[in-house]
């Protein structure tokens, strides 16, 4: 089977009506779908407004887990979308507090290790764990193989790791201890495998997923991936939100990270439940070159934005 | 073949001595075999003088890459070993000038980009080459994305990288512009594959090869090894140093490293040629338990240490 074969352009207004009509849940990403940096992406809000009009549900999944449900319920606010709430977000620093709870059951109250931005830690507290590491100043000190946070809490009972841009050696370093710590068994959870994103100026920049590598090779650890495409995060979404997996869609511009995780996780039954946008980090040249080797990869559908499914639909 | 039946332990005069006998060229991991951090291991400099009574030839092979050839001859004759001198010292920091020159012909008076300590910024200077990045305080400012360092300079043509206590998210996303640079085309040297280092008080802490992979990973893309057990490194020394293969012993305290690098460069002929020690960071049990299906890091032989040599000879 060739991609040609599997991946549906919608180009016309009958196709993007069939598209409302035959799914019932809609999965976002984020950045590349709804927005672009803090700009919306033309049409994005009208989307969603037309989702509302239908009855259908939604819900919004990021791999980013710098800022927690909070902060990104107020970008919603402030960008204009209409009814969204905390209950529709899923950034993967929330899917790490998630995960912890309801299928580690790391018990409420326990202290976790964290290497990542203040998303982790927000949500960690508000999940009732006590957050320690992350942007504890005192981790922000010059290295001194004697600082007293490489000595080991014997109350941290998991490790949560994401992106981070205080990054240093004493941050690893202290992350590493707890990592080994009673023979590699405290759990270890990264918030996505993202190596970079399109940074400003033209840059490529580190992403979460690359610190989590770092400290699985250092550790020689395996870790527990919350973020897309993990089946475990689906799973927990579509448990939370009650959606029927063979009637939602997911919307994504990345191919390893959004389209496999709604084909991974048989999101659509027989039609597919993955689709991919231009608007972000993917191009139409990539799509086109797409090695039919991993059929994870391949959408089910294909168009510009969610925006031009709004100009179809209207025109 | 078992372990048992390729591994022989040195433990009478005799043995030691046919060890002298039999081989002409003896090369010598540093830490963990010549010394402990700022120890020197008993009986390490009476066996080089031994050696240097029977006419052997030596030199000295480490996987650090902090400090250069000039500030080991320093410790070496603070610690009070004979005969040393920067021809006997090869730090993975001089190997990557070395091969950089001799291997991959980068030009003398071309920029390199470095990830690491001070050693690798000397021995490039030493080699004519200019490097930037490194201890460039610069590098130390705080995190953005508008940092003229994150503008690749076209004059640079190769990336170094080792280990560094300066790590943070600038020095790592400047590399990866270098690395991303010209569709992933200048050469990438890494200084070793360590993982990690016992550090003091129980701790365990993240080495160059961690580094080195971090940056791999995040690139996507391979890099030269120029540590043990790069045969791109002994081929190095076996030339330089005029070493007849058939006839050199590697000694060290590192199966993956160490005990490879003498095994895959197929030194000491039909006999092998790598002799773990004990006093550094590999043990008894360890040794008993190694799994035979890479025989690759099976050593030929072992012993105490090299102290322990001198006190059976002398006996």
């Amino acid at each position: 089977m060739t991609r040609q074969a599997t991946t549906n352009k919608v180009s016309t207004k009958e196709e993007a009506l069939k598209l409302l009509d035959q799914y019932d849940h809609f999965l976002f990403d984020c950045d590349g779908v709804i927005w672009l940096g803090p700009d919306k992406i033309a049409g994005a809000s009208e989307f969603i407004e037309l989702l509302k009009e239908k009855n259908k549900s939604y819900a919004f999944v990021t791999n980013n887990s710098s800022v927690s449900r909070e902060t990104y319920l107020k970008k919603f606010e402030k960008l204009g979308f209409p009814d969204v709430n905390k209950d529709k977000i899923f950034p993967s620093c929330y899917a790490a507090a998630l995960i912890l709870q309801r299928d580690l059951k790391v018990p409420e109250g326990s202290k976790v290790w964290v290497l990542g931005d203040e998303g982790i830690e927000d949500e960690l507290k508000e999940a009732g764990y006590v957050p320690l590491g992350g942007n504890d100043p005192a981790l922000d000190d010059d290295w001194d193989p004697a600082h007293r946070l490489l000595q080991v809490d014997e109350g941290v009972k998991a490790v949560v790791i994401g992106s981070t841009k205080k990054l240093n050696y004493l941050r690893v370093a202290t992350t590493l201890q707890y990592l080994l710590h009673n023979n590699r068994s405290i759990p270890f959870i990264g918030t996505n495998i993202d190596k970079t994103y399109p940074g400003p100026f033209g840059t490529v920049l580190p992403a979460g997923g690359s610190f989590v590598n770092y400290m699985s090779f250092t550790s020689s650890r395996d870790f527990i991936d919350v973020g897309k495409p993990s089946s475990l995060l689906l799973d927990s979404i579509i448990k939370h939100c009650q959606f029927d997996r063979s009637k939602t869609l997911m919307f994504g511009d990345t191919l390893y990270t959004d389209i496999k995780f709604g084909n991974d996780g048989k999101l659509g039954g027989e039609a597919g439940g993955s689709l991919l946008v231009l608007s972000g980090g993917t191009s139409q040249e990539e799509l086109d070159a797409l090695d039919n080797g991993d059929a994870s990869l391949v959408p089910s559908y294909y168009v510009e934005s969610v925006g031009k499914l709004v100009d179809l639909i209207n025109n």
